[in-house]
């Protein structure tokens, strides 16, 4: 690099440009002779921070903002520079010209006239700016088609309302933020060509669901539908309106026959109802909330996975199973049992202190914190002066039977540890307790996890025996002391609003883009009918005079 | 329950007795005659709350504080309320009188005098109340012994300061608040009867130590030693002294061919040292770190569990690949790769959110926070105007120049996402600029993971070839990515300070006991060399009095 490399830098207010257009005109623009290096950005803080790594902004103030577009040029004179800088306008002129939709003849300005054109298109694909997107994503669900909203940098308020009203009518809007979908085998934005197969996917997370995809793909298995939902969708502002249509949809789809959901870490409370909803679909569902502790191994047909390539392996080996091709490495699933629910609260009087932090955590992710309540009387606090609740049992027979004399109690968890050091007949001592509560109150369901070996001083099979007498359901792991307890408390979740229909993600599909050329372009490499939009920012992309224009309008 | 019942209270101030004796105190009230209920306890909140609960704390205010005694009676009348109170002291000399230890005829009242008596004891065992339990710990720690501390309530900074004395001196102190520990095929404190086997346990977690050993039990697998920390000991403020000690301890061990490691969540930086000793363990590790996100299932020997049968499960499971009992489902343990460690850091410059994220899960599980940095050049800060990086990556070339001109950085990795909407050849712009930084430094590591199909348009495997000619590694799932950089990065671990010797955890096992009883009972029951301590608190537990004299000694 020379050292008398000149940086020369041009601003084009409030300029609206398509990406790729921008991306163009910086290669157009290095490939000037005498030109070592050109960036051509919005001139927000962050590209600010990298035209300056590059060593592309100009020493002097820019009087630029984040909705005006930069265009720096580093040349071995200014000469060059200039005479660079001095082609901008030529070079974009170019480019639009140039730009691909080769196949099309005539674009419509409007979804109206593009759905005139292309009258079974279910899907608008939209990939504009962010702060266009919305109004475009608004005026899809009025012409009640299915929205992909690619575009970022959309607000959340317009994202909740976006949904909700999708929600009311019985369409998806996936997104914003979505870069991933397959409906009807075509891949919407970015997607891999992947065998057509039983396996539904569901993602707040575009390339989770690439790379589960993929995998299941490299494992013989084969994607029925992959819906996105815009990284936003499992937060609570959101509250998971699309995760759950698309669980919803998944379950009702007979070409679905094992679901996967992958999400970076849902707010709890979405977390709780996706699960409620997965517990209750009918198929196998595999989970994996990225950097969320596992609630478990499995729960009935629920399945959590610890990584995405192990969410393909869970996937395809469950789906494998439920078709008969290979017998469950981890026992059939379970027949669902149909216990009459509970719908009082749960206690648990534990003396364990693991024992009752992993109840805690697998309870968590099914049940509202309200809900449950689960006591270490082993606690520092409850063991000054007093031995400990696995030698003395009179703290825990006290609660037991003031727990149970609240008839908000429905459930109450124990555990119960046998081995060296421990009370000589735990179950002697609760047995009777639990006996005489069921007695008072038959609804009242005790269940206990007994841990111990058939070598302990206690006599494992004895004690397991006087707590079922007594009336106890008796488990051997805190996994299974769970998902009892979540079965009986947690109530089959329904989707709210209209349900959408199958058509939806049925093929052939049909499809109006607007934004990005290449994902018109992909669509109809992939033999979907397509039209592209020939969408322009209302005013030119400025905003002062696009308000002025929308008033006019009366749309405020 | 009579209307006419009376509550009555007598306090004893400051006064101290064995837990065991209040039990029994309780029993022995609530059975003399008129009485219906009767309550032991020292007068801690806590306490004060449960006797309110039972009906057993009369309504005028009680003058006692946490560390006075408070003895409570419900009786059908205030004189059978009386009557009781009345013979509270004789009770008390009757039950003190009859306490167990029957076989051993001389009662040491010291260590000291103790070790003379059994001078083979490794092991103290400590049970008295929390606020002597560290005094008499650090006097076995003088004597060269190990100790065991089931103590709880003792302060933290204590706790620091007797473990690294015994870190020192290649002592272990388990505890304090430690409830579980097997060594040389004997339980100390609360423990299952288990098959001796090769399986290792270390825990900071108690029921959680028995629940994984019982369980190894029951899937015929054994346990060579379970050696438990106190629940503390993982907490930034200890740095999992204990456990960093037992793990190497377990190591060393010939006896011992699979380790499990169980905690509730370590703090992060003492996760990443313990996980670095696990990886150089030259055994298989099980992890379940209760309710932390899994970095992975597996990564070298390391593999990462998700409950507690889990943990059991994939132990035996390991441990049976290892013996060769059993062909791994897993794939065999990959051979360990001597490669030269590097010592930079870490830069991940990717394209997909998920992907960084869950490469960013997986290092921080390892790496110290400064020594990495993960990217998502796909975030909203970076597309405002700009197309996302999956299909132009303009940007990702000039950081990747960016941080290779770093001479700091060690390794960076990348993602390449394949398949419709995204670039028709990354690999073809991403190698050059590869080999490029490469041929400037030839020690800088290159690593990328492809997502993708054989059926994709960018042709799956001409990507690969393309990026490895350049000098890339290149993997198919973040899971292999992740253990290719710490294998690179995370220098095997030594454990600091003295090594404990073996000796410390073989049979046949002598022991001192202070504390409980019935610990010493279980020691005997289980053919173990034990004394038992005749201890008693300074001063009759007058914390007043017992400071004086203390002082007097000259120990402040």
């Amino acid at each position: 690099m020379s050292d008398e490399a000149t940086v020369r830098c041009a601003v084009r207010p409030g300029s609206y440009h398509d990406s790729v257009v921008l991306m163009q005109l910086q290669r157009a623009l290095s490939a000037l002779p005498g030109v070592l290096d050109a960036g051509v950005m919005m001139a927000t803080p962050a590209n600010r921070e990298l035209l300056a790594a590059s060593g592309l902004l100009p020493e002097e103030e820019m009087a630029a903002g984040p909705h005006d577009l930069l265009i720096a040029v580093k040349a071995e004179s200014a000469a060059a520079a200039g005479e660079a800088l001095a082609r901008v306008d030529a070079l974009l002129q170019l480019r639009r010209g140039a730009a691909g939709g080769g196949e099309q003849d005539f674009r419509p300005r409007s979804l109206a006239s593009a759905f005139k054109l292309l009258p079974t298109a279910r899907w608008v694909l939209i990939s504009v700016p962010g702060r266009h997107a919305a109004g475009i994503a608004e005026e899809a669900l009025d012409h009640d088609r299915n929205v992909f909203l690619y575009s970022d940098n959309v607000p959340v308020e317009r994202e909740a309302a976006l949904k909700r009203k999708a929600r009311e009518r019985g369409l998806l809007v996936l997104g914003p933020d979505c870069g991933t979908a397959i409906v009807g085998g075509i891949g919407l934005g970015f997607a891999n060509r992947v065998r057509q197969g039983a396996i539904g996917l569901v993602g707040a997370s575009g390339t989770g669901l690439q790379a589960i995809a993929s995998q299941i793909h490299a494992l013989g298995g084969g994607i029925s539908q992959a819906i996105g939902t815009g990284g936003r969708d499992l937060s609570a502002e959101i509250g998971g309106i699309t995760a759950i249509q698309a669980l919803d949809l998944l379950r009702r789809d007979p070409e679905t026959r094992t679901i996967v959901l992958v999400s970076k870490p849902p707010a709890p409370e979405v977390a709780a109802r996706l699960l409620g909803l997965a517990r209750s679909a009918g198929k196998p569902v595999v989970v994996y909330f990225l950097g969320a502790p596992l609630p478990a191994r499995r729960l009935g047909d629920l399945h959590f996975a610890a990584s995405l390539s192990e969410a393909a392996e869970m996937a395809v080996e469950w789906n494998n199973v439920g078709e008969g091709l290979v017998p469950s490495r981890a026992g059939a699933s379970p027949a669902p049992t149909f216990m009459s629910g509970i719908s009082g609260s749960l206690r648990g009087l534990f003396s364990g202190g693991t024992l009752a932090y992993e109840t805690h955590l697998g309870l968590s992710a099914f049940l509202a914190p309200g809900r449950f309540k689960i006591v270490d009387l082993g606690a520092d606090e409850f063991t000054v002066g007093r031995l400990h609740p696995m030698i003395d049992q009179d703290l825990r027979l006290r609660r037991l039977r003031h727990e149970a004399a609240d008839r908000q109690v429905g459930l109450i968890l124990l555990d119960v540890v046998l081995g060296e050091g421990a009370h000589a007949d735990p179950a002697g001592e609760l047995g009777p307790a639990i006996a005489e509560v069921r007695a008072r109150r038959p609804d009242l369901d005790v269940a206990a996890v007994v841990i111990g070996t058939d070598e302990d001083p206690q006599d494992l099979a004895q004690q397991i025996e006087t707590l079922e007498r007594a009336g106890a359901r008796v488990f051997r792991t805190v996994g299974e002391l769970v998902d009892h307890a979540v079965r009986r408390l947690a109530a089959a979740e329904e989707a709210p609003g209209a349900p959408v229909p199958l058509e939806a993600i049925r093929g052939p599909v049909a499809a109006v883009n607007a934004g990005l050329e290449s994902f018109y372009d992909s669509l109809v490499a992939q033999g979907a009918a397509a039209v592209q939009v020939e969408w322009k920012p209302p005013a030119g992309g400025d905003d002062k005079l696009a308000g002025i224009l929308a008033r006019m309008k009366g749309r405020s």
